[in-house]
């Protein structure tokens, strides 16, 4: 799409001139592309989410004439009775992008600026920037991890990524509650997308701590990107503002589909934690793997490592990986540009990345 | 849910404590319910929706664990060939009332004030205070018509719904024109959201008007409310603010069941133009039918009729109705608290509706 002009752009809303939009791994259409660039789960949904769309489509096509329960209270209910919590402790949007933009708007816009760690996931700037929300990056240590001491300042919020992105690394659960008591007036969220891959959840601490908040998505540990649904567990009074927010700005943000899906993928516990262990073993074989060819990996809790290869430029590797058919993430970023985020892919995938690296890039 | 305490509200945004969300028609569950409240179509979505679907599940369900395209292209392309403009001329996003909010925050944060009718879609004051927006609300005429002349004077945009709801009334395309030439500097928005039934669309204008941006939904017309696809046609400039807030917002909001259904309904063009028929029909039977009860109805060219009755208060006829198991959309709002908004059903509800009128209430 060119670029519209000047005068063009008088028509956009002035702040809308600056914005500097996320841009999303690249989704390409290649043949043979082995796709390990945006952390999807390599491995399908439960089939007992198939057969709930299929049961929809059988006995209540018609109802897509209806608009969806603008509450999702079905699916509420059953991430309620999967996480341990009332269903008023939940909150519930269109992907966790969704969810953590109505975040930002309905606790962050304040007096003092928010805290993010200066590596985390690349959102966090872009949502300040377009709700106007003055913030404050934190550098991690120099082990790339978050030290909860360099966040004692103060501060209007706080949201941290755990396991964190792109790093992959953990924050223990005992940290997260000294930053909970640290804060007591501010909102801490934490943002759990890779949670389920070995990480510890903050949602046990929900009914304990008033000003806690955990993000979580459907997209990794449920094999659902295709579907859109992301949810937030906190106390009423926390959930009550995003529900203010979401109904100041779409009132049906899950659609028939993604409610009935997404019910069934939180009723088969079994399936999803059977699938997130093998992602694990993938993930533990695969850092052996490439550390046996030299890399650097950081130690990883998420579907995702972090790696670099002291002998060859991040950005090369990434380019000649992609010259064979495999896409990975680069950050052309200061203190990342060096690293590499590989998504843990199946045993086969990771064969072929190793195979790709040996016999025609590292070689060289 | 119980209100929470000012104390736990000092967590929320300072301005998020002041919201005044939108309040949706109600999607009660009720047994031989007869929902004349919001708007929906009577007749199911195409059947090649279905089949779409369905072929999704059988030959690709794997891929829901594959974020969707972020730009939907495939549902771009169908939208622009069905509307014969290029697909730079679209965009997408979840539900029109989500394109709505992307628009008021692209194009509407301007120095001058936002106008539009005072009696209207309920969500534009909502989006306003959402998104900081100055505006000016425009009485309607004593017939309930916008007059475009009233919108001569200094603002940083306007939005009309056309036809207006809860009103039905469809403004000329000429007039629509005369707005479009008298303020060049001004995003003039028309939200078509019951333009199929028989009022002109002004997509028609697109190419002519740099200014022009027009807003469908799928939710009426083709009968997916249950889907949640809006769309917006535009220059590409306007396009191109649009995709800038989306992609500052929720990079993949349209899922793939969404974008595999919105597809397939864009391709059935005879049975959406056969539905839309059945309605107008429909519609001019209980225009005929309630005149005859001895009620006053406005002139509509939506899928719904906004009428009063000289002998019986609105809201007393609202609750008798609902205690006939009977919803129909009431207003306690200045100058239209006698009308009723009722949606256009099938002939069999009208029935009802009418035979309850008759039988239980207007008699008393």
């Amino acid at each position: 799409m060119s670029q519209c002009t000047a005068q063009q752009q008088r028509f956009w809303s002035p702040e809308v001139r600056q914005l500097e939009p996320y841009v999303p791994g690249e989704q390409p259409k290649i043949d043979n592309l082995l796709k390990l660039n945006t952390n999807e789960n390599p491995y399908p949904p439960s089939p007992k989410v198939v057969a709930a769309v299929q049961q929809l489509l059988q006995h209540d096509a018609a109802c897509l004439r209806l608009y969806p329960d603008p509450d999702a209270s079905a699916l509420k209910q059953a991430i309620a009775t999967q996480q341990g919590v009332d269903s008023t402790h939940v909150f519930v949007g269109n992907g966790s992008d969704e969810v953590l933009a109505h975040i930002f708007k309905a606790f962050f816009r304040q007096p003092r600026p928010l805290l993010y760690p200066d590596i985390s996931y690349s959102f966090y700037p872009v949502y300040s920037q377009f709700f106007a929300i003055e913030s404050k990056m934190i550098a991690l240590n120099e082990h790339f991890e978050i030290d909860v001491e360099d966040y004692q300042q103060a501060n209007g919020g706080i949201i941290i990524a755990n396991p964190n992105a792109p790093t992959s690394i953990a924050l223990p659960l005992q940290q997260i509650e000294r930053l909970l008591q640290a804060h007591p007036d501010s909102v801490v969220v934490i943002d759990e997308a890779y949670v389920d891959f070995g990480a510890e959840s903050a949602v046990s601490l929900v009914t304990r701590y008033e000003n806690l908040l955990v993000c979580q998505t459907t997209s990794k540990s449920r094999s659902l990107a295709g579907l859109r649904v992301g949810y937030a567990i906190a106390q009423p009074h926390l959930i009550q503002a995003l529900e203010a927010v979401k109904n100041s700005f779409n009132s049906y943000p899950i659609d028939r589909f993604a409610i009935a899906a997404a019910v069934a993928s939180f009723q088969d516990q079994d399936y999803f934690a059977a699938r997130c262990q093998q992602v694990i073993e993938d993930r533990e074989q695969l850092i052996a793997q490439l550390s046996a060819l030299g890399f650097e990996v950081l130690p990883s809790k998420a579907n995702f490592i972090f790696a670099r290869h002291p002998a060859h430029d991040a950005a090369d590797l990434a380019q000649q990986l992609r010259e064979h058919g495999i896409i990975v993430r680069y950050f052309n970023k200061a203190r990342i540009d060096q690293f590499l985020r590989i998504t843990v892919g199946t045993p086969a995938q990771h064969q072929r990345l190793l195979d790709t690296l040996q016999q025609h890039i590292l070689k060289s």
